[in-house]
């Protein structure tokens, strides 16, 4: 078995040095990332890469001006693609089928898959990243500025660049919570409690809880940083851009 | 930088030796996995573990019979899963407002970001590993066999096992062709000649033309893999299911 202690180690970046990543490299770990999983080997997936410093400026909103947008030397939208499956389909006598949801959420796996793969890939060559899930919030914009044509939707974003420091790892809950052996178990006052006890209790949690005016850590989440009204609207923008794109979700 | 000659010689295993996989080492690898990035640190999934021959023979119809179900140690559900953050959520006087296609697309990223983690670290431990597509084909009786509740959705299956035999490696378009430098480029006849030429030149792919009686390779897609009207019924499928389950997507 492999030494796999960066697996258990790592944390997301978000504040990079200013140091170049050498292009050869940043390509190279993209072709080694294509070598994940597709579904039948379609590879519905691109990635758009953002290094120029005007272009970065005109993403950074759409990301609600997050500074690892500035911050990062190389920013990638990963996009769900079925633009270049359906027009070889068309150059090669084929009619195809895929403005659907099933195609969609295949082109959805691919992007994600191939996304981590990528993300693993530039973490284990000493590069941070971090996953930008505004995203899904701001697609219009993304696609406007990145010129997607149809077919195309940006399905995640990834930040890329040295760390300027290493920051803290996050805590994750017991596995013991999201392992369910041959059938799924319920979720019980017990359940709960031995799953969220740890986040909790931490001093962080007791931060957020105060900063935010708010009784439970689960109040700082529905509340302050998700909350409802929110994820109806950006819902709606989303799901609209998609067909717009083509595909009938 | 690390080895990274794994990434580039990975290969998809879909039959495996009767070899068990012991069980400390099965958790220890989504233990780990549980590492990887994920939105808000909510950790929107869950995994359920089928090892039990009977609940295999329930799960394979699932999977059109395919028999790396049958064949592996360990089949693994990956499930997008909100509803063990919204009892949480309800337990701490909280009130939730994730029944919609945001929160869905979250914990489908989580999901599929998840499960990349754990193929690789299974695969960095000597296992082989296949995704399973037909999980959004069949999710209704998938989530019948493993007693799955509501805003639970299974997103891919992987199948886990020790290789029975090393298979081939799968083909990639050039990585060109899926790289964009700052926006998009379109694919105009010279381009999509550039991406498929070595696909449309391999061997197996004219057998895959004349097996299925077809004048080109993107027939074989359209009019045999994924055909159409197959893609339409089974978004409805998938659709109703989610919808069922709580999102209103």
């Amino acid at each position: 078995m492999e030494d796999l202690r960066y697996f258990n180690e790592r944390r997301t970046v978000r504040a990079y040095s200013s140091r170049h990543i050498d292009e050869s490299l940043l390509t190279g770990l993209i072709e080694t990332a294509t070598h994940a999983p597709t579904t039948g080997n379609m590879q519905l997936y691109s990635v758009v890469v953002t290094r120029d410093i005007e272009m970065k400026r005109r993403l950074s909103p759409a990301h609600f001006d997050q500074p690892s947008v500035m911050s990062a030397d190389a920013v990638l939208t990963f996009c769900a693609d079925f633009n270049r499956f359906v027009t070889w389909c068309e150059h090669r006598d084929a009619v195809p089928g895929y403005g659907n949801f099933q195609a969609f959420m295949w082109a959805v796996q691919d992007t994600m898959i191939f996304a981590q793969q990528f993300v693993t890939l530039a973490e284990l060559s000493g590069l941070g990243t971090c996953y930008l899930g505004t995203t899904t919030y701001n697609a219009p914009r993304i696609a406007d500025v990145l010129s997607l044509p149809k077919m195309v939707v940006p399905v995640t974003t990834v930040t890329v660049g040295y760390p300027s420091s290493i920051p803290r790892m996050s805590d994750r809950l017991p596995v013991g919570s999201i392992i369910h052996v041959e059938s799924y178990h319920g979720y019980d006052d017990g359940r709960i409690d031995a799953a969220y006890a740890g986040k909790e209790a931490r001093a962080d949690s007791a931060r957020f809880i105060a900063e935010n005016n708010k009784k439970t850590l689960a109040q700082v989440f529905t509340d302050v940083r998700y909350p409802k009204a929110d994820n109806e609207l950006f819902s709606n923008v989303y799901r609209d851009f998609i067909r717009r794109a083509g595909f009938d979700i």
